[in-house]
């Protein structure tokens, strides 16, 4: 039945929701991974898109999950919503602050909850991704060169027209080829220098 | 009521929603920003996580289409799923590619559809991602300095240990101020080398 306005975010129904949604936070940052499965449709059409990843099916969801060593101890909500519609279909959204890999990122993540008549509520669909700024849009660019050289031009404020990009990456891609024997030197044997205390 | 099997992606509903997923498309390679508004639901529930932005209510959705200029003109659907729940609720997800700003993005998109008793079809709920590769996850760090420290790293192949990782990164930003004066001559009197051609 088409939704009326009334079926909109009914008291009961988003109570039930805002404890799901906390249950499968803990699970979450416990790093849970039987009760995350479980929180997902088990079926072919769950889908989930990571931030690195895209997942189709539970059993991919599963086995992402499964592999997955995530550090989320410092994972903290500053944002969360949820909107619900008639009794049996939710939308959660989340923003979050999480250290990734020694670099503070703000997350973002949607997830849509279904209640099926036999087994309850659960994830149908999902999306988790980290904001980027504008100052690190230019890292995207497929080659570390052109990654390297959109953070360089970022940090010392000398923006390269985009017209020239393709040269610019390129030279920086022959420079490294240049350089390689260089970094391939072995330095292990060398004495480093003196360390000063003060 | 709670969905039954049968209730999955019902074959009229998937061609419904079908046309109107192409149609949203047609106004998103178009940028019809009134088309988008329209499509989205007209309510401060109404959610849109970007790329770059949160979005929270219509209103602000609407601000964002209108300021936005975007060159979608090579973007490409590469993969699109379509799951629907009974007759007033469905979720759409594309994978797309684009290039956005000189460099080719792997785009994600999640939309969950309601249908309306009053107004019909429209998106409640949009997640915009583009995939982060390993190699460019270290480019989200919030400062320029550390956004240069990861893409140098890794253009190099030279990991830095993560406790030594703020250091680093300290280091550089004190460089940059060093050389600030440096950078802040002017040129624009100096005659350029000449230009060899072959």
């Amino acid at each position: 039945m088409p939704m009326l306005s009334a079926d909109v975010n009914r008291p009961e129904i988003v109570v039930e929701l805002r404890e799901l949604c906390s249950a499968y936070d803990r699970a979450l940052i416990a790093n849970d991974v039987d009760a995350l499965v479980d929180f997902f449709w088990n079926d072919a059409l769950a889908r989930r898109f990571g931030v690195t990843e895209e997942l189709y099916g539970a059993d991919d969801i599963s086995a992402f999950r499964k592999a997955r060593v995530v550090d989320y101890s410092d994972r903290k909500t500053v944002n969360e919503t949820l909107v619900t519609f008639g009794d049996s279909m939710a939308i959660a959204a989340v923003e979050f602050t999480a250290t990734i890999a020694g670099s503070p990122r703000h997350g973002r993540q949607s997830q849509v909850w279904v209640r099926f008549a036999d087994i309850g509520w659960r994830i149908v669909s999902a999306h988790v991704s980290h904001r980027v700024s504008p100052a690190n849009a230019g890292a995207f660019g497929q080659s570390k060169a052109a990654a390297y050289v959109a953070a360089a031009s970022d940090f010392l404020d000398m923006p390269i027209d985009p017209d020239f990009m393709p040269n610019v990456v390129n030279d920086i891609a022959t420079m490294s080829k240049i350089i390689a024997p260089l970094m391939a030197l072995d330095l292990s044997e060398i004495e480093p220098a003196p360390k000063f205390t003060a």
